[in-house]
């Protein structure tokens, strides 16, 4: 039993040396081609697996994807397996619109007193709605792609190559079948999958540009996902109760849908330095879903919504640098014996993740990785 | 001489009874069928015109931009002429990212005085940088699309349709050719043409969200432009100096490029309650576009980045109903005798302008309008 058997499944995007892209399962350290089993008709998904990206596939809806991965199921003994090694991973789908939350009740109280010291840690509408802000799309990458250190204003007059370069470890839900208003116990018929999300982020061109009308250059220049979208269904025996949340939440909020028991892990150049728990994230997934589209807002197939960074209680729970060294005044010590408050150029972010498959032996989530350069 | 002679010539998507989506320009009251042109190969321009969107043609660049125009321009005396009577309008472009500034300093420093009386108008950031944020592009729509009143939470504990629906008068340019750290002096050679557009806002909403990560739910439900998209070379003679900057702006804010000599209209239920002059914008569009990519972000084609909300000095070049009737405790009266604080439903919002033509008569940009409803 590996994180990549049966139970899991996750798809991708790959290539071989001819460039052609095609659409695989992961099982093992292996790809199985999915676009050659629909070819030769071994699969019929009415060619949503003969693309260059998962959209069509997305697009087909709960049943279908149900079909489709029981089909795989039985098929994969005989499927030729391509190793993981002679295949390239590419964006898995086109992203329509991305948006990005902000449902961690310890990462927006850090932030609020790291950035606010002067206010309470959370907001006064926090515990009301799901926080959220749309992203840009244009500059979401594959796990892998190269993050170049962006430049920006800092401050007054002063501009520069941040130095403020930090990490947010995140859970991405990918968007599949459209929709608006869509109610909580919706949810798994519109998220066809999850994938692994950092949102680079720039502190202080953060700070200088976010009032009145939120992040904008300091989070828009990269943003990486994990190649592997693990459909729900890989997920079953992930899901858990959703934290307690007073005051109750507004009607569309509710019933909450379930939180998923995913154990992240952040590595800074080959040291685990934080183990972010995404069972404790306040807002579910269902009510990101609910909220964004509750104002009767569409969306779309290949939207990506992200969780928010993922941080716990404790320091080696926190999904940001931010926070793990406390905007830098308490720096990480590596194994090297390097100490870090953010990112230098070379340095490598590694975020991983596993949760508890369908018959509770865990499965992975693969990676996202990236590394910073000049 | 119209608004809409050979001086102009915006394009757009429009269809006939057959439904069929062709790429056209239009001439006083009627549309040329360039998509037919391009067909019967009376323009070349390698089937970027036999689309149902103008993003193929928005990528070619300049260069060809110039020729394509001239060449239409040669031909309109022969060309078939449709009635606009007889053609539907559709949403002229795929709409990649969409990008928000907040780059007039009346417009922000009114907003600032109303949403936070406790500090100063202007943040202190706004004068060094041109503030703005991304939105949602699932939701742009063209000129005449129904805008529904969106739902939402209005306050603490209060979820219910929108009590301050608004409106922004923006003007919006259309990215063709892709590019990163593109700076003010190459704006022209990446911007295709310019609309009008209408950012729907519900103030409430927005004013219980925006805290710490900027309008969200506020402003995701509707975003309208105008069909017709007007190549910047018909806008040649609207180019204007910019306003003085105090500070001077950073580096790659400079040179800052053109202002425009725009001036819009703003009609309620037919009234005529303001003229944004956008010509009084602090940030010039070059510069929004240097600061959009400064930090490595790439714009793609089919980028929409609005200016913000336009507005003057005095109370009837407000952009916006929260300017015009002072967050409602100053109602308008429109001229059927009622009165309005914000937008009722069935109320109708035509935003249009003019601008001087190469020759210095007024060419015109069409309008964006809709229709609010429940």
């Amino acid at each position: 039993m590996t994180l990549f058997d049966l139970r899991n499944l996750p798809y991708a995007v790959f290539s071989r040396p001819d460039g052609v892209r095609r659409i695989g399962v992961r099982l093992g350290d292996a790809v199985l081609d999915l676009s050659a089993a629909e070819s030769s008709e071994l699969i019929l998904a009415g060619g949503a697996l003969c693309r260059s990206s998962l959209n069509v596939l997305m697009a087909l809806g709960r049943p279908q994807w149900t079909a489709i991965r029981a089909r795989i199921v039985e098929l994969a003994p005989t499927l030729p397996a391509i190793p993981l090694t002679e295949v390239e991973l590419h964006l898995p789908f086109d992203v329509a619109d991305y948006t990005d939350f902000y449902s961690s009740e310890h990462h927006a109280t850090n932030v609020g007193r790291i950035l606010r010291p002067e206010r309470p840690g959370l907001q006064p509408n926090w515990k009301h709605l799901p926080i959220g802000y749309h992203g840009r799309s244009a500059t979401v990458v594959v796990s892998g792609t190269p993050v170049e250190r962006p430049s920006g204003q800092l401050g007054p007059g002063v501009f520069g190559p941040t130095e403020r370069l930090d990490v947010e470890a995140e859970v991405g839900f990918v968007v599949g079948v459209p929709g608006r208003r869509i109610s909580t116990e919706d949810f798994a018929d519109h998220v066809f999958g999850v994938v692994l999300v950092n949102d680079w982020s720039a502190r202080d061109i953060q700070a200088f540009e976010y009032q009145p009308l939120g992040p904008f250059l300091a989070k828009s220049f990269a943003t990486s996902v994990s190649p592997w979208v693990v459909p729900l269904e890989a997920l079953t025996g992930a899901f858990v109760p959703p934290v307690a949340q007073d005051p109750v939440p507004a009607g569309y909020l509710t019933p909450p849908g379930n939180g998923l028991d995913l154990s992240l892990s952040v590595e800074w150049n080959g040291t685990e330095v934080s183990t972010p728990p995404f069972a404790q994230m306040y807002w579910t997934p269902a009510q990101q879903l609910a909220h964004l589209t509750v104002n009767g807002a569409s969306v779309r197939t290949g939207d990506l919504y992200a969780s928010g960074t993922v941080s716990g209680t404790t320091r080696g729970e926190a999904g940001s640098f931010l926070e793990l060294t406390w905007n830098g005044t308490e720096p990480v010590k590596l194994d090297d014996g390097s100490t870090r408050g953010f990112l230098q150029d070379g340095d490598t972010v590694t975020i991983g993740a596993t949760a508890p498959g369908t018959d509770g032996a865990p499965i992975g989530l693969g990676a996202v990785t990236g590394t910073v350069c000049r």
